[in-house]
């Protein structure tokens, strides 16, 4: 088992990555201060994982929230649920909720656990490559609403993150691929090296090879973390975790939320990204061609949808949470392991970009 | 003008307490660092004050919501009003919500800013002499569920509190005389001296002398200030504000909220723990004779209602949010001036108090 730490003062919290944590009673005993443990889960993890999380919860008093999956439920209604039950069950300020799924589950328990009494504590179980890397990371926790992604929310911190590899071999290619797309964003924009790395081991993760996934989760929760120590609530350099973001977003929400995965729309996002940066003059042709075929060999697209032209594009690119005021502020690279802090960009220069970039 | 800062590090904030503050449009202009700013207010007033209000915020894009009037309407489907707002208008992170109006309002524009985009910047504009000495101060803030009271927020601070003495000119004398309650309380539990001057002021008060309102809001948010820079989150001496409460809830439950406004019901609650605190050997009778006395001259109530008998008071008072696991905890006085942290009471001490105190 690995572990690294998240600096964060008296909200620090250790990350624990490796094969069989599930079943470690003693992991669960060392972050559960409390009787009352609420576990909140969705529909597909709850029969694969359940079970295995509540026997070594015996000697507590659990009460479980199953809620639909899926990013439409990832609501004010939904998260009502959550309170209904801890109310019902008259869980106390002391109580634990452990979040056990992907990345809606994780903002969900977290903002649920944020909220709740204005706060109690709350353990981190992701069950998706995507969150293991990702929304563990850095709490923030939140909902979406109709007029935007995860507007309605709170920066909290878990006690702990128990991410196992082997829930990873129930996920399946396309969503495994797309936790992918947020393990190459770090090499991408501050760790060259981890790039490489991961040039030369795409294939064995692909092929869900244990020890080099806990390596590219340890070195992209690492880099993660330390991002995080450094910003928590994103006045500067947590920014460049949105490289391919405002892009992606534009991707996800023009195509209809459910048609793209959120790493698979990142991904597309961040070749559009290197483009612009190519034509910023920062990256070299052959560093772009670079980006996009390990992004290819992670089994991602890396193209955007021919339907979704340059002006569609800009209108969705406006709306996008960190564009509210209307000017788009993105992230480029200044070279592969170097990203900016969010920069204005020559409209005509983006549009160009969203022109030409995969659209032959 | 008098000023208190709330001493909570980077996230301190002053109090500015005195006549005309509404139209100090440098005050404003002092704490909104940007060009979008949310008014939230209710029904009741927004035709008094937002008119006041918004002749100071000519430079800015401003926007209003304004909710219905009442505690019944602090709920999670409300609060979402202003969120719809929020986004509707695009407003970015950087923008400032104010909340004008009383506790309810105060409560729900500070949880709304709190997790707007995961936090924005957030004004109180208390226009109740309760929310200026009480809510205002201390960052708590949320809304109900149908289950109890304030189980869902945030501690989230303000960038200021303006507490105008002038607004309360239009407060009805039982919506003062409630307001009073919580001010006696700083008195009795923290600050003997102040209870002192409140018996020979307290005509004054009820007669709105600006000047003694003026001292009795600065000395209610110095001790109030105080408790919360020593304790931010209620781990400790802050519970000691909370006198009163337990008896207060559950006599608001009993007879259906509405019948008793909070500051009523706190005022029988913080007699029955003068009472409890006289059988514990610790008040004299005198003492609490002169406690009643005093709320009586404010306008309160002081007995418990006939119709809520030992038996219901029990009931309700353990489910009360401090006491989840089903024991009673109560704050009782050790003398005036001086509370307990929160004590387990011999059950048959309580049903004493509960069976005697009040039902001749």
């Amino acid at each position: 088992m690995k572990q690294l730490h998240v600096e964060l003062g008296d909200r620090g919290y250790p990350i624990y990555i490796g094969s069989q944590l599930l079943k470690r009673a003693d992991l669960y005993a060392g972050h559960i201060k409390s009787k009352q443990v609420l576990i909140v889960t969705n529909e597909t993890v709850a029969p694969l994982y359940l079970d295995q999380v509540l026997q070594n919860l015996q000697p507590y008093q659990v009460e479980t929230v199953i809620l639909p999956d899926g990013e439409q439920f990832k609501t004010l209604e939904h998260l009502s649920r959550i309170f209904d039950k801890l109310l019902a069950a008259k869980f106390s300020r002391n109580a634990t909720l452990i979040a056990l799924g992907g990345g809606v589950i994780g903002d969900m328990g977290g903002f649920a656990a944020a909220c709740y009494q204005r706060g109690i504590a709350f353990l981190q179980i992701p069950t998706t490559l995507l969150a293991q890397v990702d929304s563990s990371v850095g709490g923030k926790t939140g909902v979406n609403h109709p007029l935007g992604k995860n507007m309605i929310g709170a920066f909290y911190q878990p006690q702990c993150v128990l991410a196992d590899t082997d829930v990873l071999d129930t996920l399946d290619d396309r969503q495994l691929a797309a936790g992918l797309a947020e393990v190459i964003k770090y090499g991408l924009i501050r760790d060259a090296g981890f790039f490489v790395w991961l040039e030369s081991h795409i294939d064995a993760l692909r092929a869900r090879d244990k020890q080099a996934l806990a390596y590219a989760i340890e070195q992209s929760c690492r880099n993660k973390a330390e991002i995080v120590a450094e910003d928590e609530t994103e006045s500067g350099v947590r920014a460049t975790l949105n490289l391919g973001h405002t892009f992606g977003h534009a991707i996800e929400t023009g195509a209809g939320y459910g048609v793209y995965l959120h790493g698979e729309a990142v991904a597309i996002g961040m070749c559009q990204a290197a483009d612009l940066s190519l034509r910023k003059g920062w990256l070299s042709r052959q560093d772009v061609e670079r980006i996009i075929a390990l992004l290819r060999r992670a089994g991602l697209p890396v193209n955007p949808p021919a339907a979704l032209d340059a002006e569609r594009f800009l209108e969705l690119m406006a709306v996008d949470k960190k564009n509210l005021d209307g000017k788009i502020r993105l992230i480029l690279l200044e070279k592969i392991g170097k990203a900016t802090l969010p920069i204005y960009v020559d409209r005509s220069l983006l549009e160009l970009t969203l022109n030409t970039y995969g659209r032959d």
